[in-house]
């Protein structure tokens, strides 16, 4: 078997999640704040132009890099968002955007490449990176609370076989939202940056940009997952340099053919009905709200929280205060609080001492999970 | 950029596919007897339960390996259709069947591993062969226009670095229904088969088998692309040995997440909705029709045709009575008689000097592209 299979490690959060399915089949109440999607419906327009494709019969095969008006209507929604001027022939419209990363990571690297992401980060980045046969290195966060990236630490770990860097704002885990400064700094060092801008979006107070604006070195990584509670409608794209896209074409041809069609006309509705875009304006007053009821409340109970996450719809608290081991903690929680969360060591071994919370749950379960892990934790201290 | 794309060839079959669409944009009625997708409309069943899935709020994530009613559902339909016994547990539920192929070669191969595919076969094998940065080697398929695979040829091939053999029955581009004998003696060598039985259902005549009859030691590739005319919907399957099951669950986890939420409900119908099944055996009756008439109309006007197809929609002509360049020739036929035709060269070396035509068309345009052709080449020859 393939030696860097050895190397994957399986998500933690999917463990907590089929522990606490497992306990939902005993008949135990289990509060999901675990898991990493939204829990909206699908905007009302896109279902029904998703619907609607079937009777038109867009069901067959789209062009293997996506239908034109949608590629044409991502790079119109890149001009209005961010203001930047992308051609439609830079877009590549994928199955979610976890293939667009695969396939940016096949273009960049050859056998012992590296490839710069974040400890703590997404952790699906390093297990890319071994699929690829290129080698995850590491850079730290900065560790004053802020988890911004350590500029500094990225330039040492820089090295003639780097290839690629991940870059990911919103991040997750922490919810960060990164500043000006620090895309300018990244842009500035010279290396392809994979942008994940996935939570983009789901943004609070800041402004998310994209890299984009930064450099043109850039795979841009983004889809309707997160921003239009379609997670289960798998349709993601990616805006690549020039120069990539024609050996992405090839990659997407024999690799995955295409994407769904009849996902693509949904999308291009998102991104088209002003309607859509103002339900997903809804849902990201409803996170804001739990996001900011989470943080009073875990501070309350002894959670440690620097800086509050601007973006995404995470929580990344320091739980040192509870427990040196985050793994045993989560089960530990999930068992006797009967509460999911994520171990902070699921996002790499800097992570460790942290817990994630989602607010991706109703502000009532919320509530009800935070008083059961309230009243464990009390409990548990005596 | 890496090394390994340089060597991935991009489909012949799209170029001609794009040219006759610019044709087509320029005015000219262009009848398309390349592409490689059914015509039909997707199953009235399947489409009302796609659209019914987004209703009840079946748009979020599933289980990464698929929902559990669809991997047994897919289980009791290989008992029936096979009598094959398998536990639903060896199912991989994915976006259509090629990222099914692409993780069974990286469980299977390391850097320098061998993979053993027919030439003329189907070309994406070769590369995502290459994707994983192991080897294609090639192997014969028998030149007495019977296009069955060479059982000798293969086993000189094997080495020590042999890590698997694609196996595709009914075959793309010969439309090849293998005899039962050829699956035991592949069966019998003792490495691992990917068998790609995506064209099962469209069988004229004989009996589609599926390797499990004969091995365990086999990655089934499958799907609902062809047999339900859903190519855009991108839902396809796996069943896996038993022991990769794990490490193919943790590269669809990190690499796709997830197949489509709501084509796994419309495949879920497929197979549970005899109505379904009835519309499939109503398509497959038209294709034995078309593929009946093209393969004397064929005849007649020339090419040469030994064996006659008797699975997918392809007839693999020989046109070595008009041209030993079987590109330049798809070309010129393209452009002259307004008939689109795959040059044989797209599937290997071996492929040249045939054109692989397609008969998911109607009649109607099957016998008008037919007679474009005739016409054609009458004139040429004079």
């Amino acid at each position: 078997m393939n030696e860097q299979l050895s190397k994957m490690t399986p998500f933690i959060v999917m463990e907590v999640l089929e522990r606490a399915q497992q306990m939902q089949r005993e008949g135990i109440d289990v509060i999901h704040l675990e898991v990493g999607e939204p829990d909206f419906d699908i905007p009302e327009s896109v279902m029904k132009a998703c619907q609607k494709a079937y009777e038109v019969g867009a069901t067959h095969y789209t062009h293997s890099v996506g239908n034109a008006d949608l590629r044409a209507e991502i790079a119109t929604f890149y001009q209005r968002e961010y203001g930047v001027t992308i051609s439609p022939d830079r877009v590549l419209v994928t199955s979610g955007s976890s293939p667009a990363i695969l396939m940016a990571l096949m273009c960049l690297c050859s056998q012992g490449s590296e490839v710069l992401m974040s400890n703590p980060g997404y952790p699906c980045y390093k297990n890319f990176t071994l699929a690829v046969r290129a080698n995850p290195v590491f850079v730290r966060l900065l560790t004053d609370g802020s988890f911004r990236y350590d500029i500094e630490d990225i330039r040492k770990k820089i090295t003639p076989d780097t290839r690629a860097l991940f870059f990911n704002s919103p991040m997750n885990p922490t919810g960060v939202l990164s500043p000006e400064e620090d895309f300018a700094a990244v842009a500035s060092l010279g290396i392809p940056v994979i942008s994940d801008e996935i939570y983009h979006g789901l943004v609070y107070g800041g402004k998310a940009h994209t890299m984009l604006e930064y450099t043109d070195n850039v795979f841009v990584i983004n889809g309707f997952s997160k921003r239009f509670a379609m997670t289960g409608i798998r349709l993601g794209y990616m805006i690549a340099p020039e120069a990539y896209m024609r050996p992405l074409q090839i990659l997407q041809q024999n690799l995955f053919i295409c994407a769904s069609s009849t996902a693509q006309k949904g999308a291009l509705e998102a991104l088209r009905n002003p309607q859509a875009m103002k339900d997903t304006e809804r849902m990201r007053q409803e996170f804001d709200a739990r996001r900011q009821y989470m943080v009073q409340r875990l501070r309350q109970i002894g959670f440690g929280i620097e800086v509050e996450p601007q973006g995404a719809f995470y929580v990344f608290a320091d739980a040192r205060k509870f427990t040196d081991d985050s793994y045993k903690f989560a089960f530990e929680v999930l068992e006797n609080a009967h509460v999911g969360i994520t171990p902070g060591v699921d996002f790499g071994t800097a992570g460790e001492g942290f817990v994630r919370f989602s607010y991706a749950n109703s502000i009532e379960n919320i509530k009800e999970g935070l008083v059961r892990l309230e009243q464990y934790l009390k409990n548990r201290k005596k």
